[in-house]
C-alpha cells in the first residue's frame, strides 16, 4: 500500500475550507447570532450526519472511496444525525450498551460486528445472538460503521501508529517500509515486556529464544493472514515478527521450521483485539478536531479471553 | 458428515482377505519357504509401498477416495517401499529429522506441511525455509501424506476418539451426534483441568464463568472455522464449546455476545496442535495391525508456542 502514500496530500481538504462548506450546506451561516465563530462551530458540527462524518474521514484516506471494501455500515443509516461517536475494536453487546449510556449513537469499529469478515447476516437471521444484538442496535438507534481497510490505508497506518505510540516506539516509524520499524534492537523478552506494559496485555505467545537480541523488528498488528505474514518474513528476514493473530498452521509453523533450520527468526503473537485497539484510541485525537462539538470517545472492547 | 456413517460397513474389506490380495499382487505367495504364515506375513507387509498403505487406510473410510481432498502426498511418491511410519500433527523439520533417525520414511501428518491449507508451493519456490525442508525430505527419502479429511470422516472420527480417550471420556462418545458428547456435566474449570491433564496442555484460553456447571458439552478439536463452530452453537446451544483454534473475530466474539445477553454459553480454546495430536496417536493402534511388520510410531509435534 506504499504506492498510495504520495496521494495523501492531494486528497486532503484543509479543515477551514471544509467547515465553511458544511455551514453552507446546512444553511446555518445565515442564522442570526451565529456570526461569532466560537458559538457557530459547535452548533454547525453537532448537526453532522453519519455520512458526513464518514466523508470527513474519507477525505484523508488515499484512494478513497474504494470500490470494494468491508468498511460499510453494519447497522442503521447514513442520514442519522450524530449525537456522539465511540471508537472501538469490536462493537460488542457491551460496547453498544456503553455507547447508549454515553448518549452516543455512532460506533466506529475496526472489526466485524456479526462474526464474519464480510458481516454477512443471511445465515444468522434466526440466530438468537444476532437477533439480540441487532435489536439492541435498533432500539438504541445506534449506527455501526467498520473502519478497517481505510484506516490501514491512511498514511501513517492509523492502527500501526496507535501501537507504536503505546509501545513508546513512535520515533521508530519507518515511512518508507512501515512494517520494518527503525528500532535499535533489544532482546525478545525485552520486547515482550514492553508490549505487555504498553498495550496492557496480560500474556503473549512466543516462538523463539527469550534472550535473543532482535535487531530487525517487523510489526503487523491484527491478523493479516499467513500469506501476507510469511511473505514479509521471506522479504525482510526479520529477527522477530510481532503480530496480533495467526492461523496456527501457517505463520507459526513457518517460524518453527525457520528456527529448526538454525535462523534467528522469532514470533510474538499479541492477541488480535489488544494488538489493534490502540489504533482505535489513536483515532480520537485524529478525528475529534474534524467533527467539532461531537464528542469522540474511545471505549476499549478488550481481549475476550481469560487464560486458564 | 453423519450421512456417511451408514456406508462404513459396506466399504470395509476384511483384513484377512486384504492380506491375501496384497500377497497375490506382489507375487510373494509362490516364493519357497514362505508357506509358513508366521514367516510370510512380516515379509509381505514390509514390502508395502506408500500407496498400498494409503489404500489399506482408505478401505476403512466411508466414501473414499474423495474427488476433492487435501489428503495428498506432499513429498515423494507412492511407489516407495515403506521402511517405517511416523504419525504426527505437523511434519515439521524436527519431525522429519526424528523420522529419519527412526529409520522410517513415511510421515502421516494431520496438518499441512508447507504453511497453507492446500500446501500450494509455487509462492514458496525461492523461500529458504521451504527449500530447506523440501531438501531435507528428499535427502532422507521421506514421503509425507496428509491424513485429515479422511480421518475426520472415519466413524468414529479418529481425531475425536483420540481426544475422548485421552480425556477419559471415551464412554461419552455420541455416535448419533458426535460433537455433543454424552457427558453428565461438570464445571468449566473442571473441564479445563481435565483437558490440561489429559491432553498435556500447559494453558488454555476461556470465555465464561469458571464455576459454571456445563451439562451440554460440544467438542470439535482443530480449527473447523467460525461458520461451522457458530452453526453448532446455534443448533445445539451447548453450555460450553471446546475447540482447538478460533478466528478471534468469529467464534470468540459470538460467545462474548452470547454471554453479554445472559446465556451460559462458554468457550474453551485448547490450541490447535494439542487439540488434535491425540488423534494421530490413536492412529497407531488402529493402523499397526493393518500393516504387519512395518513399525508405526507416533511422534508428537507439540505446541510451537511458549507463553510469555
Amino acid at each position: 500500500m506504499n504506492e498510495l502514500s504520495d496521494k495523501i496530500n492531494s486528497s486532503t481538504v484543509p479543515r477551514r475550507e471544509f467547515l465553511a462548506s458544511v455551514a453552507a450546506t446546512v444553511g446555518l451561516a445565515s442564522i442570526p447570532g451565529l456570526s461569532n465563530a466560537k458559538a457557530f462551530m459547535p452548533l454547525t458540527q453537532s448537526k453532522l450526519t453519519v455520512q458526513q462524518v464518514i466523508d470527513i474521514i474519507l477525505k484523508e484516506i488515499p484512494g478513497a472511496p474504494f470500490p470494494k471494501t468491508v468498511d460499510t455500515l453494519k447497522s442503521g443509516n447514513g442520514q442519522q444525525v450524530v449525537t456522539g461517536i465511540v471508537t472501538t475494536m469490536f462493537a460488542t453487546v457491551e460496547i453498544i450498551r456503553r455507547t447508549a449510556s454515553l448518549g452516543a449513537n455512532f460506533i466506529i469499529a475496526h472489526e466485524p460486528t456479526f462474526y464474519n469478515h464480510l458481516d454477512e447476516t443471511s445465515w444468522l437471521e434466526s440466530d438468537p445472538v444476532f437477533q439480540f444484538k441487532n435489536d439492541l442496535l435498533k432500539k438504541n438507534g445506534i449506527v455501526v460503521w467498520r473502519f478497517h481497510d481505510y484506516w490501514h490505508t491512511h498514511r501513517p497506518d492509523g492502527v500501526l501508529m496507535g501501537v507504536l505510540e503505546k509501545m513508546g516506539w513512535k520515533n521508530f516509524y519507518n515511512k518508507d517500509n512501515p512494517p520494518m520499524i527503525n528500532h535499535p534492537g533489544m532482546t525478545l523478552e525485552g520486547i515482550v515486556a514492553q508490549a505487555k506494559k504498553g498495550l496492557g496485555i496480560r500474556q503473549v505467545r512466543i516462538i523463539g529464544d527469550r534472550k535473543q537480541v532482535c535487531k530487525r523488528i517487523a510489526l503487523i498488528p491484527g491478523a493479516a493472514g499467513g500469506t501476507a505474514q510469511i511473505k514479509l518474513l521471506q522479504k525482510e528476514k526479520p529477527d522477530v515478527l510481532i503480530v496480533g493473530e495467526v492461523h496456527e498452521w501457517e505463520t507459526a509453523e513457518y517460524v518453527r521450521d525457520a528456527q529448526a533450520m538454525g535462523t534467528s527468526m522469532s514470533l510474538i503473537v499479541l492477541g488480535h483485539a489488544e494488538s489493534e485497539e490502540p489504533g482505535m484510541e489513536w483515532l480520537v485525537p485524529w478525528l475529534q478536531p474534524k467533527v467539532g462539538g461531537i464528542k469522540v470517545t474511545h471505549v476499549a472492547s478488550h481481549n475476550p479471553f481469560m487464560e486458564a
